[in-house]
């Protein structure tokens, strides 16, 4: 299923540009900037620049959508989907991804220097939403000198800023894709998410988020992170490829000394989150998915997609229980009584939430035709 | 639905014993003891000792199962169930409920001290299984002259000692209540109880198990039941009784201003379980949970089930997503192939895991009817 080294896209690079100087004012009032927003485009774009799609990512990616970075083992996190003859089609299609607002790949955060203190601006950094997000990908896109969007497309975190762009943004849109996602967050997931930043800031190290002199809270990210990883996953899915298999008979911990497979997965994809990504951005990035409601600021959802002019691709997987299909349903739904055009489809699929990223063979047919579709929208 | 102070059983009362002074052989090899057992008694013995009914506790239960303490704020765990005229009727039945073997409510665990050392076991405490908490059980019965239960029965954790019970003493059990339970953990199952292990161990108060002169890892802890509590309720009664409403505007931790109410729920609900439960018991009991597998030592589930004679009624709960009814319909299904007699009931409840110690009214008829007719059988 993965892609072999360097196939595709081949190398590719991250590009990086310095916007609001001014800076950007966000959803809590504040004016923050400069902001460096990180980003990659594949693809060319066509001299009427109407063939622009912009992917964004889920809580830990980043602009790395596609192609390999030099000296990787990975390619991008979608590199499934974008690429030449691929169901973002690179020959066709000049595909845009940047890292979000708050993120550690790039984009400022929480990590990043603060340029008045020369310091990494920790708990200072402001809270952001998801359309601060969206805000400062409009405003990239106007670096880019591109007006309109063919489609903005994402799963999971990124099908809610393709959501928050439809609404914020109804001119600058043709078409939304979204995947494994919905309009706002159920309180069980807020309650994971509130797990996830208990467990950092149980941790001594990140001292209320100013650790950027030290190791950091490598044990309380690596705890929010294999609880998060649980709900990527389904029950079927763990079950299929560990079951209750043991892993050696050896001792771990201190006289526990059968240790599953499952265990010892969780525990390495902990520790190697902790190698990537930055606390803090754990912090700020899960807050902003709590509070995202895109029906705010509107008297309903129904009423949030009235000025929409985009058709919707929506799509759920039926073991995904983390953004379960009747929080899709309602999306479309919500679309179809605003008058809007919104084809929704569940897709059967054991892979859980990350069936998003995963089954992209399914994906590629709806994709392919709708994006199309969208074009053909266009020419009219 | 909660009982009023003092109703039903009225003051009760834990006794004590020291069994096992040769030591009990565990699961493990290793032959432990002494072990004091904490177990209460409610009813009335008959005669003939054939009314005698085990309760068994969940994970973080205790042998509190109903009636009140002294000074107490709320009775036993099971106390809507236990009770004159309830489910589990201490006018007609001797009912017991015993701390199971690596709690921490009186019964030797890892908090206990060790008599060679004069010091709490620690991580010295030795592994111990879901079929050495019942071999203890068992030795109670005895110490109590009891050869026959007209019923053992449990939920949860206390499910699992049930269906072990009625496999590993089939002559001692004439029927079995399983509630919201498995015959073997799965690896979603697995996977929470390692996140919650990895908490409390990513606490450095932890401190390989040896904390018994400090605090202990009241952060870590929290977290792990944190994450468990998420797995005893189910997203619609969340969205029942919390929705997306904001506990206050004021500010929490640094700038994250505003709060969910089940996020507070959840850091409360966290917090208050570490005045009640030692860490070390969290770790061996769920390791306990997660070696549970009742076809141990035997070809199969169904042959696990060939010798017993037990009647079984097994009830599961429509958004128990932990414990979820397939589960037990697997259960009934090998004790039916096994010739076995199992009457299998999946009851609708928005409460999830927690139904079972909730949906008391629901139980009530079935349970009722369902010990009658083990009454009736015992007479024949």
């Amino acid at each position: 299923m993965a892609t072999t080294e360097h196939e595709g896209l081949g190398l590719v690079q991250t590009k990086s540009v310095v916007l609001c100087e001014q800076g950007l004012t966000l959803d809590s009032g504040i004016t923050f900037g400069p902001i460096t927003v990180a980003y990659e485009t594949y693809g060319t774009l066509t001299p009427d620049k109407d063939n622009a799609i912009m992917v964004c990512h889920a809580l830990s990616g980043g602009a790395n959508a596609a192609g390999w970075h030099e000296g990787s083992k990975h390619p991008g996190w979608w590199d499934d989907m974008i690429g030449p003859g691929k169901s973002f089609d690179t020959d066709k299609y000049f595909v845009i991804c940047s890292n979000v607002l708050g993120s550690c790949y790039g984009t400022t955060g929480p990590s990043s220097l603060d340029p008045t203190t020369g310091k990494p601006y920790g708990p200072t950094f402001p809270v952001v939403t998801i359309a601060d997000m969206v805000r400062l990908q409009a405003l990239l896109l106007d670096y880019l000198s591109i007006e309109k969007l063919l489609c903005i497309a994402g799963g999971s975190m990124g099908g809610m800023q393709a959501l928050q762009w439809a609404v914020s943004y109804p001119d600058r849109v043709r078409s939304a894709i979204v995947l494994a996602s919905t309009h706002r967050h159920s309180p069980q997931q807020i309650a994971f998410n509130e797990v996830a930043r208990q467990a950092i800031m149980a941790d001594p190290a990140w001292n209320t988020g100013n650790y950027y002199d030290t190791e950091g809270p490598r044990m309380g990210l690596a705890v929010a992170r294999m609880v998060g990883h649980i709900t990527y996953l389904s029950d079927l899915g763990m079950e299929r490829k560990f079951g209750r298999k043991l892993r050696n008979r050896e001792k771990y911990g201190y006289d526990f000394s059968l240790d599953f497979e499952v265990a010892s997965y969780l525990r390495y994809k902990g520790k190697s989150f902790v190698e990537r990504f930055d606390a803090n951005s754990l912090l700020f990035i899960t807050k902003a998915l709590d509070y995202f409601d895109l029906a705010n600021g509107h008297p309903s959802l129904t009423e949030a997609f009235r000025n929409c002019q985009a058709l919707f691709l929506l799509i759920a997987f039926s073991s995904d229980w983390l953004y379960p299909p009747h929080q899709m349903k309602d999306v479309a739904q919500a679309i179809r009584r605003s008058g809007g055009d919104a084809t929704y489809c569940e897709m059967s699929s054991i892979y859980g939430h990350d069936s998003f990223l995963l089954e992209h063979e399914a994906q590629d047919p709806l994709v392919k035709s709708f994006l199309q579709r969208a074009y053909k929208i266009r020419e009219v």
